[in-house]
């Protein structure tokens, strides 16, 4: 009867017990006349039955299954006016929702995404999974498909939050993915079984995506999509929003290159960049890619400039070595018995030149 | 005598001015034995005759030529200990390099670039120089070569900075573009005619790239390259680094991300990133690329609702549209009149349904 993300609904019902709501609800109550229109076609009992023939269960706050991160929409998205927690949630599958969801990760992105961003989609997906985290994604073609195929590849947990019915398959031709997750992983919804999407219900689920994870990662994202509406939710929810980057040129790219730039988004490289930005601080930290130094970066100035100044092939003498390296001939001698000594260079009859390589194996 | 960046030299000759010191190495003076190994070569009328031929000049601090912005090498990088202003700039070309350095930015990048960071490296250099600024970058093939193209394209400035004398073309295959530089721009090293490139000079060479410009652009880099060594020149003089992203799949957009990730770098996705970053705080804002929003974002949350229950070709009476919004009639009915009224919906005999979109043009 109330749409998700209704403020006035949770406002009209603010401290009423669920059954007292819907009793009212039943008897056209004063104050709440707007949510009796659907009286007619409401029929829990119906509801649950087919949700029961469609292997799904209803979950409510109290109840084991219930994850306590929802709870942040209390508080999250008053602005937007589509907010608060959800009344409760349909769920397929064997996986227990709250375990789930004690470390995951919602992926998001372009329908339309780039060869690229499908690549990159499924890699982190397989990556985070095989980290033992839970990718949270929209069951939509795109991105979004990809993510979930790379999470179920790495034999991970993955949950689609749709904004229709947990029975509908939608969009059609990710019908048997969404079996697949419901078989290996979760199929969540805040619609009773049978509802189809609409535009508002899209954007309504993007809060609850950005709610149940610990941060969300736009992958390939138009400057207006609704991966950037999830991106937002994460931000009013207090969870990190990570954007992975793409080439410049590519108008997919252009919504991740935006949270970076304006909204202070973190830049994902790897699946190691996404851990440590939803780990705990100071925890997790990533390696920043630097390739050790070699033996000649550590050497003290004067040593790289006569070692700069040695031949490869010719041997040179010692002065003409400290002319080249414009040092003084006693330092270049003391420099070049150093270098030699590290095996750096090679001292000949007529003078120094660097050793000479192994010949290439045959 | 001296090689570019040796703060030994500096600190052995500070506060004497340059044809003392002149002077003094020509005398063997103690305490500078260590530079007078080239004495014997050293020919500062032959550097000057042979600069001359080559249509080049010297320039030492005091003339009108000389770019007050090298002074922060006084500064900057002395924990490299490969810092320092130079003496002297040896330059080739008809402009005024002081004016040139007005406003310019230094592109750098990898020599073995992909095609994207190619392509990037000249668009970028083309907007930049459409902007009235003067691309800086160090004549090598690959990144380096594109933005000298791509601002010569544009007919703007552009400066190469070498490793070597000003009459060497190194890298050999680049010859025919350094003239053009040359020719329209400027070539300018520290370095006296007929030197040849070193490792260390190349290094000491950036210093020299990062100091002259306003900001250093990096496009595509190695974790481990010289682009690197140039943005850390960048970050000791003060002036902002930005980093071009580009696929994450990518090796040689892995020291773009990192300096994003790890050095704060800016994010640079256009010409306008670029001329913001470098402008005075305030400045030359970019416009983030943002749609503007449709009337129907604008709508009030019941609009909104109303509007997606209307149905696209088969009209439905308002009790319907009611129970499908989850509104009440008259709610639902006043939203309808005013959706109406914005034509955004249309009212027919049997009830509502949206405008039929004009006929595609034939």
């Amino acid at each position: 009867m109330v749409e998700p993300g209704d403020l006035a609904a949770l406002e009209a019902f603010e401290g009423l017990p669920p059954l007292e709501i819907w009793d009212r609800l039943q008897h056209n109550a004063s104050g709440l006349e707007r949510w009796s229109t659907r009286l007619a076609t409401a029929d829990p009992h119906r509801d649950l039955e087919r949700a029961a023939a469609a292997g799904a269960r209803f979950v409510i706050p109290g109840d084991d299954e219930w994850p306590a991160e929802v709870e942040v929409l209390d508080e999250a998205g008053q602005l937007t006016r589509r907010a608060g927690v959800p009344f409760g949630l349909w769920i397929r599958g064997r996986a227990n929702l709250r375990h789930a969801l004690t470390r995951a990760v919602a992926i998001v992105g372009a329908r339309a995404c780039s060869s690229y961003g499908e690549h990159v989609s499924a890699e982190l997906s397989s990556g985070l999974a095989d980290n033992g985290l839970t990718v949270v994604s929209g069951g939509a073609y795109g991105i979004d498909a990809a993510a979930h195929r790379g999470a179920l590849a790495a034999a991970g947990t993955t949950i689609a939050v749709l904004a229709c019915g947990v029975d509908v398959s939608y969009p059609k031709r990710n019908s048997a993915l969404l079996s697949r997750i419901a078989e290996d992983g979760l199929v969540v919804t805040e619609l009773p079984p049978g509802c189809a999407p609409t535009k508002l219900r899209f954007l309504a689920r993007n809060r609850l995506i950005a709610a149940i994870t610990q941060g969300t990662v736009v992958i390939e994202a138009a400057v207006r999509s609704g991966a950037l509406n999830t991106a937002g939710w994460a931000e009013q929810c207090g969870r990190p929003v990570l954007a992975v980057p793409g080439p410049i040129t590519s108008r997919m790219s252009a919504g991740s290159h935006l949270l970076v730039r304006e909204r202070n988004a973190v830049l994902a490289t790897n699946v190691a960049d996404i851990i440590e930005a939803i780990s705990p601080f100071g925890t997790n930290l990533t390696q920043p890619p630097r390739v050790a130094p070699t033996l000649t970066d550590t050497l003290d100035p004067d040593l790289q400039r006569t070692l700069d100044a040695v031949p490869v092939h010719n041997p040179a003498p010692t002065d003409r070595i400290a002319s080249t390296a414009g040092l003084d001939v006693p330092t270049t001698q003391q420099c070049l018995q150093t270098l030699a000594a590290l095996t750096l260079i090679t001292q000949t009859p007529t003078g120094w030149r660097l050793p000479t390589p192994p010949p290439p194996s045959p």
